[in-house]
């Protein structure tokens, strides 16, 4: 391997690894996201599909099933169904959280309205279903059924949970599990059971996505307070605005004097926010370490989701996969 | 048979005699409406599912299947299955109206909120499919997984022709087959598919549940503008200010003179409405019966229904499904 191909990112190497057939998937992933008698629904679609998403987690499943020797054509339909559900979440997402940006542009809620992406959102989740009925195989339905409702019931849980000081780390773990990790987890879990993995293998797979899922979300955590060098880069301070409790926040309050509690209490709780109080925020984060620690949580779900690489069998794209662990946590790095 | 229950509802009827059947449905539903994490899904599950609907979509599910001969327990799974996915698009449905009123009690999404109503439809959309992968039944997850697309096609169809004019009968049709007749022909088809039957009965199950179904909702928008007779009831002409087109106002707007069209292009497309108004259109429904017309397309699907059970075998229950038919239309008489 020279230099260059070193240094290249794992993300952009496992897609010219997989090139052909993430061809295939988008090929798929445009047929099926047309409607016979609903124009809006390929536009609202298009408009977050073509927007450049990295195509991460169906990446993830084409990787495991060729990882283990799969090569019929189901894997395709897998993938597919993956970014399906991934993209009705980000719409469901989006009207949740009142967004108006996503991927650097505008969001479909603010280009068109609520109703649409709640719509649209939900035709997505239906032509996933029909997508991982295809192959016919009742283990990856399981798994990818099973993948939804965690998904959904996390968001439920942050709803709750996100607002509220007595949120711990395990409960922020159970959200993040949920609105994250569940479909990382799912995306590997089926490619290994396409494949007809050992089970040793397709447990493996599923604890590599579980953990690659968690430390990808305690990093955008960590990145909306600036990252862990705290150099305060554009759209800081999202989840502080929007009075979401995360892994940071959840450390600071931990450590938190009475003071230091009040101000918690006012700004996440009661979501009465004044014009120095992100600033304050950065300060009681810096102060107790918590985004340092944060950093530390996430490096340690990176390193187990390549311990749990091992038993799966050598192969360029194991290497690939183990990279991109390290990689996800190189952003706080 | 008396005569009392000759006049009794086919649907208490059906309930009657399929009440084991129901018992162990609604135990079902209570059970998978459940969330170990996240109590605010039971919350607004229960609100909802406990509210006194009818469950006709999952009686209609274990009616095919008994009919057909079935034996088994997985119409049990089918059926809670149809009522998940009928209550999750109640959610979204009162989210995307913005309606404050459902079965006489405050909506979802006025009790907790439209973040709410979303995250919790989306997880019973999810339930939905654990539930119907159970039975291992490829053909009826085909059914099913279709079914949710056309479901949520329909509503998206929904949004941009309900208040376009040059909306015509044909995409009305469209728009009540997928928001409506989609779930009911699945339903009753997937009893058939459980039960083995054969193709041909299959097939009828399939087109009494759509007929049935397109019959139910012409009703309903009959009754929006308070019945054929006129008799003016409570919440008479929510679609007209909510500017959504349905068949009697399409009817009407097909044998418009300028005048009235530019009323309903008014009214309807450009939501421009004052305090006289509903009176008007009322007059303008009556002067070209529009809602006796309407009337008679309700009929004549609530006949293609019945007609369609003729191939089934004979017993109890498809009486019931042949008075089910005619009661539905009832409402209109």
């Amino acid at each position: 391997m020279g230099v260059t191909e070193n240094v290249q990112k794992p993300l952009d190497r496992m897609a010219a690894s997989l090139a052909a057939e993430m061809a295939a998937v988008n090929d798929l992933i445009r047929q099926r996201m047309s409607s016979r008698h609903a124009p809006r629904i390929p536009e609202v679609t298009a408009h977050l599909i073509e927007a450049g998403g990295k195509r991460l987690r169906p990446m993830l499943t084409l990787a495991a099933a060729r990882l283990c020797g799969y090569d019929g054509p189901h894997h395709i339909h897998l993938a597919a169904t993956v970014e399906f559900i991934h993209t009705a979440t980000l719409l469901h997402d989006d009207v949740v959280d009142e967004s108006r940006q996503r991927r650097g542009r505008p969001t479909a809620n603010l280009l068109w309205d609520n109703k649409s992406s709640v719509l649209v959102g939900d035709y997505l989740f239906a032509r996933s279903f029909q997508l991982m009925v295809e192959p016919g195989n009742l283990r990856t339905l399981e798994i990818l059924s099973n993948a939804s409702a965690t998904i959904a019931e996390g968001e439920v849980l942050q709803l709750t949970a996100a607002q509220d000081l007595a949120t711990d780390e395990s409960v922020y773990l159970q959200v993040v599990r949920g609105k994250t990790a569940a479909l990382f987890a799912a995306a590997t879990e089926v490619g290994g059971v396409i494949a007809g993995a050992p089970e040793a293998q397709v447990r493996a797979l599923h604890d590599y996505g579980d953990a690659l899922g968690i430390a990808f979300q305690i990093v955008d955590d960590i990145l909306d307070y600036g990252g862990a060098t705290q150099t305060i880069g554009k759209n800081v301070g999202d989840d502080f605005r929007e009075c979401k409790l995360t892994l940071p926040v959840i450390k600071a309050v931990a450590r938190a004097d009475a003071a230091e509690r009040a101000f918690w209490t006012r700004t996440i709780e009661r979501a009465d926010q004044r014009e120095d109080d992100l600033a304050q925020a950065l300060h009681l984060l810096a102060r107790h370490g918590a985004l340092a620690d944060a950093r530390a949580d996430a490096l340690a779900w990176a390193a187990r989701a390549r311990t749990a690489l091992a038993t799966l069998p050598e192969d360029p794209l194991r290497g690939m996969l183990a990279d991109l662990a390290d990689f996800v946590v190189s952003r706080v790095a």
